[in-house]
């Protein structure tokens, strides 16, 4: 069977970022966060580490994850420190070098990357096991708390990084590692009478084993992602007998309630109606059920995948495409349950509904798909990082009012500006893999149709030809477009924030045909094509089943959602907006934050005479507004300026 | 010094209710609830006890209170169960009935009273002391654990207890029983050398005692209930070090994290400046505060007190009288944080802002004491019972979505209906004292004038002569006033909600002065006032620093705050409203709940055109909405016929 991803997905290398946007943000990740990274990966630095949500028992204070490796690869001693998965912040932060190398190399960085794979080596137990946690802690629970442990987790992002460094610099020692580690996994896991059918409580080794396939094109790898996917949820008590067990024998004392549901356990993947759990677990499940259906055509995976879609996208995703309700579990909620305040919205839900989104898309393309890949990319996951690169949303809110964050624990998790690092770490260095591989996701090819995805100036370079997109966007609203030596067709997304949208060929031959989502050229020969769009200010409304977005309005242009903070707005509780305000906002070049920065100035209007110690009013009449000036920033760049206020959703009026 | 509350408060005997609301609400606790309450406390009856929040380790299924009493008296075996404060459910049950008696004498009860309390003298020790929690599991740590034990609040709620069983009955026993509890405390506590100095975790033996000091005379009292109030927060650190020495002794393991500010500790209450940490605690503190100041002018206390009541009634207190905002430690947050889904709003924290308010007046009769008053009795407090006397509120929430309570962890102590009891069962029976004992805040006597607070059909008999209110309030809008004997002048309160008041004397010569606030009437002769207002439906706004409430109006006709629910409004998430639809609204006679219940029909708009799998939309236009008829409910009686949706706060447009 050929891996069908790699007719779809293009190669890092083929694909060659121009922008002055997210190029910019790969050589922010290159230049201050791979060594950022390290630095505090390594303890080299003095960093404010923070636990990630309120939470005595909680990590904190150092990272540790280095010095975890060092201990167990006996070159010095002392205790494990952090979480059962702190090795995963390792691997993540080599796949992000793997993905930064293909876009530039950087002899000195690969050096250093070597040292780390050979400490990572000098760590793994002979068997070909490699959890720093276990190993140093309590090597006799080793496979035997998938409920908590992480190990498979923390196994599928070693997959992934060895990947990423293989392609980067064809060294395969941190793949003979990887591989090592699977053997043992085969070794302990699957149908066969005598080993575990269970799988991880945090599901990622799925989707990795797929790409461990597509890079090899060795089937057991496709095989042991299928039984992890299908052993999951068969016996909904898997993990609580785990507990049992562990107790009986005298193993842990560890005796938590076991939610299958959190754990996505309640059911088989297949089976599976609903997103609910932990967020992350959710969707990184979901991303590797549609890598495997991507595979095998499995259509009952994907009928899952697709069920999981909807509700998804159509019931509990916040409209910066942030994902996960409550801080309690990290973890989906009810349908339209959206509050803008205490939700979680973390960094890594976004890039997994990014990984998930584009692995649909892939099974069939549909414009939907790449429409919230786009959305999270531009809101939820690029919040995730200060423009600075060295400070690091968890949680992502879209509204804040700092004193309550202070004095209302249930809003303790919801930080008023990034932290340094976390004690959980997992979404620093899953925002630097996303970034460095972020050209991955312009363009994709399904059949004989080549799918425009992003418009980002880059240069593609296929098996016959080369494509280029030049603009300026998203400062700008046209693209030119030129094919040389391409076959089939071009299908270019109407993105649905964009107005008056046309495709002209220079060379005016070129037959175009346009859908309600898609404009089609044909590329038989070479053409040159020029895109043009509007960005308008849009006003956007929620199904007023989402009780909390009652009578208010958010604000997107282009694929960024805006976002008013107390900076530029004293008193923002005070704003009242209408449509018509949105629509005739001024774009304006912003002084402070990125380069190129556009703010939207806003004739609004304030409420005025009430006093502090007016609490409730008995009223016959409107609210008394005046106009003022609202300045709206784009939601991602929130935060960079000290703390203050935020809102994404205003009241309308 | 004479106790000068004998001079401002009524007895309950000197106010006879007449009216058809509390009256009926009074008989509901003496035939229901009083019943129901001792076979949920002897475990006599199957009920479903639940926990007040989602936590695991909370004691649930059963009540256990009495037979706490009869294993510490030895008449029967068995462990004790439930809190460590489980004593003063009892103890707050024989208060209600003690005053219930005193409105109604009943033989047999009384004989079931006699009993219960001859049971709590076998249970108390030899020394006086009484708590079956500490007797029975531990009693080395007996006054050792004052930031957990509650075992100086139990004496205060024994204390109420005798003090209104005593009033009712003639008979002692109860009290005797108290005072000598309290002997065994002053043994204990003081600043004598030697002496504990240190005041109990929560907050109620301040105000008992002062009760008890009106009631006997005896200055010891007094001066007990001033030594706890001066010595809370003098060592911020007092309950961090019983902890620390309670685990050095080996006395207990227990090593929690001591929020001095949850406890109120952080400073003394005199040098408190806001409303912090458990909303209870705050309040009886506070309402202890304001009686020491009344009864020893104490200048310093009762600026704390304005101090308290300024910061909760002007930035945190909700529409409904409901205070403390949030479920993590059953506190307050901070100033304007009022979010109507996720807040706690304790029936008991209503009430004790009822206890507080009051103290405020008898210190200065100020109109606003008693509004929050009468908003607290009419609706945060109201709602902590169901009509049928049987199911209990302890959360009392102003948004619910159902759905979200079940899959939102955030809401999950937010009950949708009212369970039959709760472990934690403070609420039930305090709501019962409140309502037996009603009639004392209908009349206060300020030097010569005579405040008349709440409009009620009532005959108060004071030493001189009577006064007595003739009305169907609050289901019609006048009172005839008629008084016969009475000296001074008569304060008619002018009560917010009420429009174009009139005040009329039927023998025209009497002087009626009216201020913002009040209508003052001489009564040096007999005089007949006829007293109208009417009671139009209010639009109600928040400050805009609330911004849960940004853009929207909630309704009050009279005392009551209005509501819609699910069951009468199908979508109730759709409703949109103007102030104009609110003054329209036509008052209508509601067929089910209470009699006499008014509802209130509103032409308002549903938003209409929206479908399930379109969860955000771009928009230019204002809504599209429909006219529909919302159909609004007094606050207090939701949640009376089964689960579904209420809103307090509507959008307004």
């Amino acid at each position: 069977m050929m891996g069908q991803s790699y007719r779809q997905e293009f190669s890092l290398e083929s694909v060659k970022l121009s922008d002055s946007f997210w190029k910019n943000y790969q050589q922010l990740v290159r230049e201050v966060v791979i060594p950022y990274q390290y630095q505090v990966l390594d303890d080299a630095i003095e960093v404010d580490v923070q636990a990630e949500r309120v939470d005595d028992t909680l990590p904190v204070g150092k990272s540790h994850a280095l010095e975890n490796f060092r201990i167990a690869a006996g070159r010095t001693t002392g205790e494990h420190f952090g979480w059962s998965f702190q090795d995963s912040d390792v691997y993540k932060w080599l796949e992000a070098v793997g993905y930064s190398l293909q876009n530039q190399p950087d002899e000195a960085l690969e050096a250093l990357c070597d040292e780390v794979i050979e400490l990572i080596g000098a760590a793994q137990a002979k068997d070909g096991y490699l959890d720093t946690y276990f190993q140093l802690k309590c090597p006799e629970l080793s496979y035997r708390m998938l409920y908590f442990s992480h190990e498979l987790y923390c196994a599928g992002h070693l997959i992934e990084a060895a990947i990423a460094y293989d392609q980067a610099t064809g060294k395969s020692a941190l793949l003979t590692i990887a591989k090592k580690f699977v053997k043992n996994i085969q070794a302990a896991f699957g149908y066969e009478a005598g080993k575990i059918q269970g799988a991880d409580g945090h599901q990622e080794i799925e989707l990795a084993l797929v790409r461990l396939y597509e890079y090899t094109q060795q089937e057991e790898y496709l095989h042991l992602a299928e039984f992890f996917t299908d052993v999951r949820g068969k016996d909904p008590h898997f993990y609580s007998n785990e507990v049992k067990r562990n107790l009986e024998e005298g193993l842990s004392e560890e005796n938590p309630t076991i939610d299958a549901a959190y754990l996505q356990a309640n059911a088989q993947p297949k089976n599976q109606t609903i997103a609910q759990g932990h967020a992350v677990r959710m969707l990184y499940m979901a991303t590797g059920m549609a890598k495997i259906a991507n595979q095998t055509g499995d259509a009952g995976l994907l009928a899952a995948c697709e069920r999981i879609w909807q509700d998804v996208t159509k019931r509990k995703m916040y409209i910066t495409a942030g994902v996960g309700s409550t801080v309690h579990g990290e973890a989906f909620t009810g349908a339209y349950d959206l509050p803008n305040d205490t939700m979680y919205c973390e960094t890594c839900a976004s890039i997994a509904l990014v990984y998930f989104a584009y692995e649909l898309f892939k099974n069939e393309p549909k414009r939907e798909y790449i429409e919230v890949l786009e959305r999270a990319l531009y809101n939820g996951v690029l919040s995730g990082a200060s423009i600075d690169g060295k400070h690091f949303f968890y949680v992502n809110p879209l509204e804040v009012q700092p004193d309550s964050c202070r004095n209302n624990p249930g809003k303790g998790h919801v930080k008023t500006t990034r932290p340094d690092w976390f004690g959980c770490a997992c979404c620093p260095p899953n925002f630097a893999r996303l970034i460095s591989s972020l050209q991955k996701y312009v363009y994709t090819q399904q059949e004989e149709t080549l799918y425009l995805n992003l418009f980002v100036e880059s240069q593609l370079t296929s098996e016959t030809g080369t494509l280029t997109q030049q603009t300026d966007f998203p400062y700008e609203n046209q693209l030119t477009i030129e094919a040389t030596g391409m076959t089939g067709r071009l299908a270019i997304r109407k993105p649905s924030w964009a107005a008056v949208m046309t495709v002209a060929s220079v060379n005016a031959e070129t037959e175009i045909e346009e859908t309600a989502d898609y404009f089609f050229v044909q590329l038989e020969k070479a053409v040159t094509l020029q895109v043009s769009f509007e960005q308008p200010v849009l006003a956007i409304r929620s199904n007023p089943k989402v009780w909390t977005n009652s009578r208010k309005l958010a604000i997107q242009r282009g694929p960024f959602v805006y976002c008013g903070e107390g900076h530029d707005n004293p008193e923002l509780f005070s704003y009242r907006l209408t449509t018509k305000d949105i629509s005739e906002a001024k774009v304006r070049s912003h002084s402070e934050l990125l380069p190129q920065t556009l703010q939207l100035d806003l004739v609004a209007s304030k409420v005025v005479q009430w006093k502090d110690e007016e609490l409730y009013r008995f009223t016959e009449t409107e609210e008394v507004k005046e106009a003022a000036i609202l300045k709206l920033i784009p939601y991602h760049l929130w935060g960079n300026r000290g703390e203050n206020e935020l809102r994404v959703w205003f009241p309308e009026g």
